[in-house]
């Protein structure tokens, strides 16, 4: 996996002034030529400025530009916070010649304070110097877009056609307010393919569901959620379709998957990132909610913190999920280890499972239903008293 | 509010050696006639054995006595655990002349494990001898039903008919593990009233729906939730009907609701009871579910527990909560300052509002849409460090 800006891109993050502890807080992606564009949004009835402005431009095959800011939401901001997220795509259209309507703007941070615009007004011109397609530009773009993340994200792949190589490299961020149906995360993914908006929109639609929508850290669906995918063509001028275009929608599925684990990974005062794989449930949708259920269970979270192998905080959970199921037809699995089979608890080595979640990194929790071959994995983090301190205290 | 056992019933607690820390454990109420009992349960698939049985046994114009264990909540337990749940129940008979099916079981504390069913043929005969009617005694039984709770919960109502006095007392326990829809929650209510069975049972399905089902602590839906009503007759041999059985469900609601409020005030490692009122609805359902999701959202309960008027969250909470509005049609205060007015930021003294937090147990949040008039009163608890490391190490 080389992580490269794909060809026809450049990048740059720097800090124009948003946030106070100095760290990045503006990022910028140019295509040098109109790039297909789709994007993904929250669904929260309380969305901000620039998922608005988003939503109306997308999918479209003009796209040049995206704007990034971090440390200021620009959301519950009214006529106001529109007008500052339309300047803010004006002020990096007029960086690379393009017209307003082909940039795209991302916002993040806190919510119901205006965005500074003389320092964006400044930032952007700035930002748009520092546009370049090395590996520390691509950092620097990654971690323009971060709030309480503790590191930047992202994830690449390249797949070879027959006449060229295709580049797709993603970032990302989001650390809490992540609930399923997209979460305060931010998403770019660019790549050096053709594609028709229709397709574009079409494949990521379809890998969010199997990747943003499969994570949690808090349940706290944000205002600001935002998924975009660019392709601007500068390695295949025709685009994808058949085969081809299959090979790159798998390709697409891993750097969503990659970028969407990295957040629950990254989880607020997080220990581990616990994998919930739900199996033999009626529908997909059916699998999502009890794996969701599960997943955002504070029980099942601290359980976890604990290194404390609570199986019947986990079988409770799916149990007010709200999905039927036949108890009896219940099984599950922590880290490798039976500690429920056909709706009764097994006999198992608690100090050694306890072991097991302590001293690793990832939990895995394993369920099984009787109900059907339907099945989902999702992602979420545990719940420790470092969490409770980081938002206790983000704004006071 | 006078907390006395009603006339015609006999209550008791005592340690009978379930809890490691020798807290009491066992309680026992016993109606010295069949009385009409009524009960609302869990919604949880995944549900008790003692959950299973009492509802196979209300309503009911037979049941003559309660026995009630904390420390082992036998479910999960399978047949054994049935088995166990109906010997509790016949055990308790014995002590009072009564036949098993005229008893309801009632258990909380660690899911998965065998009821220590020696210590329980032990206990409840000697809990039996202990029965009496003063207050020490009804303290001592709210007492015996408690887990993590740091104080027993009662709360009784009186009310005048033409001829008697109707006495009504309840407890109840809880600390964790609460959702709507019911939680790890336990109560039996009392009354000297005389009901019907049908009357019973609708009564307290509707108060429950006004009070239990309108707190939540984690939104962690339990295996065992239990409310009990039992209606003796020992003050009115004639079944309560017209506005004297109104002014009885009146009683009732009041007492359900000091109950179920007394919940999340004892709520694990809460500083905070939080109340959230929810109106301008087009249905109570939709107002519920937007107070649901803003009393389960973590960042709002850390924001509270950080004394933050973090007003995004608690309006990004609403929007996300699955119900449609106007996002201009919503305004919101803490602690009667306005923070949202109009779908719009106000100007607030931060601090001034952060102080009143800060410096109250209490914590008001009023939302307002532009909906309808349905309204619903919700309560709930912030969320700390310590509700962490109490829920890390319960069980290892």
């Amino acid at each position: 996996m080389s992580v490269a800006v794909p060809r026809g891109y450049k990048v740059a993050g720097m800090f124009c002034g948003i946030k106070a502890s100095k760290k990045l807080d503006l990022s910028l992606i140019v295509s040098e030529t109109p790039a297909a564009a789709a994007g993904v949004y929250t669904q929260n009835l309380v969305c901000a400025a620039p998922v608005i402005l988003d939503r109306q431009r997308t999918p479209s095959d003009q796209i040049r530009a995206v704007v990034i800011n971090s440390g200021n939401a620009n959301a519950c901001t009214g006529e106001r916070g529109a007008q500052d997220a339309a300047r803010m795509a004006e002020l990096a259209a007029q960086t690379c010649g393009a017209r307003p309507e082909q940039v795209l703007v991302l916002s993040t941070g806190i919510i119901g304070e205006f965005l500074p615009m003389e320092k964006l007004a400044v930032g952007i011109p700035s930002v748009a110097d520092k546009l370049a397609t090395d590996e520390a530009s691509l950092i620097a773009a990654a971690q323009g877009m971060l709030t309480t993340d503790t590191t930047h994200k992202l994830a690449a792949r390249q797949i070879k056609l027959a006449n060229t190589t295709i580049q797709l490299t993603g970032m990302a961020k989001g650390a809490a307010m992540i609930g399923p149906r997209m979460a305060t995360m931010l998403a770019v993914i660019m790549t050096d393919a053709a594609l028709t908006p229709a397709d574009a929109q079409r494949l990521l639609a379809t890998v969010v569901e199997d990747s943003f929508n499969c994570i949690s850290v808090d349940g706290h669906m944000s205002t600001n959620d935002t998924v975009l995918l660019l392709a601007n063509g500068a390695a295949s001028a025709r685009p994808l379709a058949g085969a081809e275009l299959e090979q790159f929608g798998q390709a697409l599925q891993e750097v969503a998957t990659d970028l969407a684990k990295a957040i629950p990974i990254d989880g607020e005062g997080a220990t581990h990132l616990i994998t919930v794989d739900v199996e033999g449930c009626a529908t997909r949708e059916a699998a999502r909610q009890i794996a969701k259920t599960v997943a955002e269970s504070l029980l099942v979270k601290t359980a976890i913190a604990g290194a404390d192998p609570n199986w019947g905080r986990i079988v409770s959970a799916a149990g007010y999920a709200g999905v039927p199921f036949r108890p009896q037809g219940v099984n599950l699995r922590v880290n490798g280890v039976q500690l429920y089979q056909a709706g009764q608890p097994t006999t198992f080595n608690r100090a050694a499972v306890s072991r097991s979640i302590r001293e690793n990194r990832e939990t895995a929790i394993e369920l099984s239903f009787s109900e059907g071959t339907a099945k989902i994995r999702f992602w979420t983090t545990d719940l420790t008293a470092e969490y409770v301190r980081l938002n206790a205290d983000y704004t006071t």
